[in-house]
């Protein structure tokens, strides 16, 4: 799959959709979608990938760019996928390499469901 | 298992240990004990429990309160102490049923390793 140069619409199908989780009990569907940016950070090591992208100088980063969490290439770019199928990261190729950001709306949202039923 | 009336120390071993994301990738152990914690609301069922306790007048339920996830008591059971496990909820025993209850300090500083994430 080749991503050219233009992000991919990631908000519109994952983006959360959800209330704060003490308003009130989610819908199937609401919890279905939510569920899945929360599996998407439930493996140590895509947790551990998704914070060396999120704190890297500039706030993106490409494969080229993580190299000690300890597993291979190929094991790198598959979680990579996998954060950004979960609506996580946006990725944009340049040349070689594909180089991952943070959404920071989506990792807003879900932090704000999260707070807020902290402080319900 | 019966747990008496005493709350469990939930806080010592499950807390969030963590920096926000964009501040440097998490260690081996920082992603091991945070990863458990968003893995135990990446399933939608899960999920949908979690947020049906949240939300729940005062605060707090019981597996005798929740009946419209659509999944067996044995299952709600089976859920709700995984997420105790995890370090989201605690529980209290009244009598016949075990109470859970949101356990609002881990789910903060869960919300603010995303949320300071987005921000960075």
């Amino acid at each position: 799959m080749s991503n050219a140069a233009a992000l991919p619409p990631v908000g519109s199908e994952v983006a959360p959709c959800c209330p704060p989780l003490t308003e009130r009990p989610l819908t199937a569907e609401e919890a279905e979608r939510t569920a899945r940016m929360f599996k998407a950070l439930g493996d140590p090591v895509r947790l551990r990938l998704f914070s060396a992208v999120a704190s890297h100088a500039g706030g993106e980063a490409c494969v080229c760019d993580i190299s000690d969490v300890g597993v291979s290439q190929p094991t790198v770019s598959h979680h990579l996928k996998k954060l950004k199928e979960a609506g996580l990261l946006s990725s944009e190729r340049r040349g070689t390499w594909v180089y991952y950001r943070v959404e920071p709306a989506v990792l807003a949202a879900m932090g704000a469901i999260l707070t807020k039923a902290a402080g319900g």
